[in-house]
């Protein structure tokens, strides 16, 4: 297998490093069009440069590294390798972060040891993949493959600045976004934490993804009504919360009887008034769920309607707005199979798989070739300061990535 | 049936005045040493005035009225007729108020009518009942009846400014709460709306309160494990907004099962970390439990612990946390039954009943002779703009309250 230019120990050394960008009082968050994003961008354009690797952003912002050997004609299509460099609110060092800063040391190491590939090679570190700035998310993959337009600059963050602003803020002219748009790529690869206990419950070191999930985001509002805690008897009584318990409770059940791939999470519940003397008039939720098959979502979404219809017999109403719904893709069977291909030529136990949570090879699948490969999480956590992979599968799992990059452009 | 001095109309337009100040937005907010709880002072000292009555303020801010025809020896003790004036957030214009309005009516009117009473008689408008600035509440009624502390006015509202810091802004001396302290009570009279249902069910005017809800508050923490919820299969997961959902739902049945008298309410929850694609890791939640027998709220304290050990079984755990827990007070017997006999004699249709809110009196009645009436409220609706009380009631119940207070001090 390929040796990296850097051993276990100095790569942890370079994502430790990274992980430290963005924090604040032990809170890691790296959002968009902010300092921390400058920050970050500097600290991997220095990598870039230490490893033979020309940094340069584009329009929205994503920072593009071109490997200097590239010797290959300006009309040919670019392998891009990389992932996201932002991260959730108080989040772990690895998701995103580890699929540019493999990217790079994967492909430094193949030149170095290689010479010049024969097909373009590129990496990218994507902007607000999370959302955790402007809630829909993936900004940086859109802008590359379907293009922002102005009306997509509008979106505002919660202290109410748009896209457009935050943009020119950090010195971004929100006029060029359309600019980011390519159609010279052959193929994305992406690696990636799992954020899942799927690998390692089955003991693998490699998750090789056939299907991202799809998704869809519900929002929910049961409507009963507001009264005095204290005198208002039990039986005169339409109390939204306990409504809206009698339906949450049922959602895990509701799921697993339909579909063994879907998941459906109420992660966020709000009640009015919200005083702890007021019985609930209202309750507001949201739903997500996923499923990698697509009618497992359309399916949940009609029994959560089911579930919501039985609350109307006790006197309550309730209104259901479908947020967002996603298809789920699949990824371009020929690069599954060439690193199905790689990791049993290497001896390491790999197996294929489906995710559960977006990632921006989703918006590349839907017009390149792309691939996405997963590393175990421990215990499935992310989004989290617990989130952890073993050192030993962060550095398997990169040379793996190198070992794909080599099969496709040597 | 004693006349009043004024009519029905002018005494709605009173109460309507009064219920404007603190009124921003068209949400009515009056809290305690605050701009608006000076104007509301102001009206009512006006109000007093047109009624030879002589307002003056206590130590703590409580206004007090003394009618000016009183020829009694200094030694003797009061009857003490009020209410608070401080109202909830986006409240209705009459809990509270209306105590305070209708005993200076009342008082005033009897003293044009009948001549100088044969006991001291005071009106009060007592300060911060709601808590919805200082969330202990009953302020003015404690400081009354039990004395205020240095410690006591520690407490902090939700911008960190201590009652001891409020006061100081609005020029009154911390240093002398003590003084509002009394002992010269011989009874108190208040007068309030339901709040409830009961009345309007039952087609009654008046309710003469026996006893005043006992009360408890609990603070519960249920603690499964956050994870992601695209990635996190549905039988690996451990949502404490299910959990919270199972336990929550069944909080009714319990309830009902152990006492037709108490109610539970569950008016506050939150899940952490609150995020639409995070499976909630911990839910916290408020139950506000109460209940006119004693045992009746430690026995479903007993049964809600069961509900929630049974999540251990789940991988689970909680804590639970007593803030608060008052004993139910009953108010005094022979003033319940003055009051029985005074509606019997004036042919209005009163019944017994309970007090399902917390109210003034219940402190009162801890060191002095106390009686609460009720009137009716529309659909039971209160601390909301749609509280409402027919103006028959309101009229009606003043001059009960009238009758009571001449039964006493003529």
């Amino acid at each position: 297998m390929i040796r990296l230019n850097v051993d276990q120990n100095e790569f942890n050394k370079i994502i430790s490093q990274f992980g430290e960008i963005g924090r604040k009082n032990g809170e890691l968050w790296r959002s968009s069009y902010t300092p921390e994003e400058g920050d970050a961008k500097k600290f991997l354009r220095e990598l870039m440069k230490e490893n033979d690797i020309v940094p340069k952003e584009d329009s929205v912002g994503n920072l593009y590294g071109f490997p200097k050997t590239s010797k290959i004609s300006a009309d040919q299509k670019s392998i891009i390798i990389g992932s996201h460099i932002d991260t959730v609110r108080n989040a772990g060092i690895l998701d995103g972060a580890l699929g540019v800063l493999a990217g790079i040391i994967a492909v430094s190491s193949l030149i170095k040891q290689l010479g010049p590939p024969r097909k373009k090679l590129e990496i990218v570190g994507l902007i607000e993949e999370e959302g955790s700035r402007f809630h829909s998310g993936f900004l940086g993959s859109r802008a590359i493959v379907h293009g922002l337009t102005q009306a997509d600059l509008s979106e505002q963050d919660c202290n109410n600045i748009s896209i457009a602003e935050a943009m020119s803020d950090s010195g971004y002219d929100p006029i060029k976004v359309a600019e980011a748009k390519r159609n010279d790529i052959d193929a994305y690869l992406e690696m990636h934490i799992e954020q899942g206990p799927i690998l390692e419950l089955n003991q693998k070191n490699i998750g090789i993804v056939e299907t991202i999930t799809g998704f869809m985001m519900l929002n929910v509002e049961i409507h009963g009504e507001e009264n005095h805690a204290g005198t208002t008897p039990m039986e005169a009584r339409k109390d939204a919360l306990v409504a809206a318990s009698e339906v949450i409770r049922m959602i895990p059940e509701t799921v697993r009887k339909i579909s063994s791939t879907a998941r459906a999470t109420v992660g966020m519940i709000r009640v009015c008034p919200g005083s702890t003397n007021v019985v609930p008039g209202k309750t507001q939720f949201s739903i997500d769920i996923r499923d990698t098959v697509e009618n497992g979502i359309e399916k949940i979404k009609g029994e959560i309607v089911a579930l919501l219809e039985k609350t109307k017999s006790m006197g309550f109403t309730f209104s259901i707005e479908e947020v967002v719904f996603e298809l789920p893709i699949s990824l371009d069977s020929d690069l599954i199979e060439t690193l199905d291909t790689v990791c049993q030529q290497q001896g390491v136990s790999a197996m294929k798989m489906n995710s559960g949570a977006g990632h921006d090879a989703q918006f590349f699948a839907e017009r390149f070739p792309s691939a996405l490969l997963f590393i175990p999480s421990q215990k499935g956590i992310s989004h989290s300061p617990q989130e952890y992979s073993n050192p030993e599968d962060i550095f398997l799992g990169t040379r793996i990535l190198a070992e794909m990059i080599k099969k496709l452009a040597w």
